[in-house]
């Protein structure tokens, strides 16, 4: 997922997380429009790596030129339910109000989250933090570095079953 | 909208502030289940008002015995973008995820939002606060009391064609 | 639910159906806008009956001046799952590709579906029939006249504790 | 998109309709269980082409083995809205009420539709018809044989820029 405004080192470290996620092999699923999500794409296509976008829209064309598959929705905002819940993990970076009901939906469907706490908005606001009891003992992960980053979501994913299966989604907002 | 699990004080305050959207003459639109939730919705029945709930299953049985009339979605936790949106202002009582996706969704259509404060929760951390710059100048509003609630809900709500043409919805979540 | 273009002889059996929904005492609930959505409601509420219209937007003014409580869902066409799980029993008249919709999700899930056969459409052409084999000896109910909705609808909704427990939602769409 | 229930001349229609898609070029978007929809990716994934499952349920592993990406909705039979808009053409194989869902709203959301008419059901149905005014002179594209079905999604397809973007999506559903 991922806010349209968003500052020049926000968007390089959406960019150099998308990269992150095409190194490990995964998927990468956003919100497919500009901003964060293009950033995010645009690192994670540069890098050889798989974009899916899954739009808020009914046009095919609503997604940015560097998604290599296109999911619309017509719902809306409601597809940040759907962004929140296609990633094996989320990983959050900025982030305005669409991001946080993003949050919210993906900790209540048991997604483990990642903040790259260092970008601001809700990931600075929420790294670390648990968002209620449902959840006992875990918060949304704090990664400061893309290093961080690679380590979290490789200790996270280190399931062979799901490698196996299908590719691995990497829900990236903010 | 309304957790399933709370305390004394915050059921105390659900129902009192259900109370107060029958006082005002609107129609309280919750999730319809238990918890804040159901309070509220005894809390306006008791006194008057007209129950809508917006469930997240199938089955017309699933809302809780104060709704007047119940709608299913069938969509899960998705269906928190409509009990967000069906309300013409916002009341947060409280509030675990499920209620931080509820104010998320608020906030990005537009829809006034008022927290009870001394409730706990993200009623409390959110009060007073803004979730990100698409609303210029604007914030969750602060309530302490059943006082101040009332006083917040009739200036919002002070356009008379609002009332001409239909019942106000007042969601309440938490 | 029901489609926005529509001939004289559909509107006037909207309406009267609307009207038969109101003197056996249950709510209506519409898609909220034109058409045939707007006769039922009009029917309905000049006979005294509650109407309730659930919008494919996200404004609260987009649904027609006859429903007494508007609930928008910011969905667009997938608003259509909604009004065909809302109600208790679904009463199709004509009809066109969104009531359709609307007939298979009713069906998919299990809700008694009444057609208006006269009145042309969708109604006309599934009165009578089975959509597919998953509700065993079902039909969709064929009703020519309003004294056969009234009879049909009464006998389907011959169980005490539906009215109970709360108001019944009749659903009308075409 | 596809149901559960098929008998094996459905199977085989499905999955050597998928290995067309794959011939093609194009990515395959399903509705991600059992039956039709499992023929067709395995037909597909087979031969070669990409995979995509659009899911009713919030778990990945409800997906058949032959997903290669899977996007989990959370929305139940609403998903339905997402299998319909996510081709660029569908193509519609046997087919029961979860079908003729998808295939309105395909036809409300102006997809091009192709029906497998020999393979029964909905697809036997509807083949060469129109659902409704809206979309005029238009009819559900009948095709009998699968080198009908690779003519009519070429024909279909002969706009060059919308390779050149990105994956050409075709939704299988039956």
């Amino acid at each position: 997922m991922g806010s349209s405004e968003a500052d020049a080192d926000m968007l390089r470290c959406a960019e150099e997380a998308g990269a992150v996620v095409a190194k490990i092999g995964a998927a990468l699923v956003t919100g497919g429009r500009g901003g964060i999500m293009e950033a995010a794409s645009k690192g994670c296509a540069e890098a050889g790596g798989v974009v899916i976008a899954v739009t808020p829209g009914v046009d095919m064309n609503e997604a940015n030129r560097w998604a290599h598959h296109v999911i619309p929705t017509g719902l809306g905002w409601a597809r940040n339910v759907i962004t929140a819940i296609a990633g094996d993990v989320i990983v959050v970076i900025g982030g305005a109000s669409g991001t946080l009901s993003e949050i919210a939906f993906a900790w209540m469907y048991n997604r483990p989250i990642v903040a790259m706490s260092e970008s601001g908005g809700w990931a600075k606001k929420l790294a670390g933090q648990s968002l209620d009891h449902r959840r006992a003992g875990e918060v949304v992960v704090n990664c400061r570095t893309m290093n961080d980053l690679e380590v979290a979501l490789r200790r996270i994913l280190d399931e062979p079953n799901i490698w196996e299966r299908r590719a691995v989604n990497i829900g990236a907002f903010g």
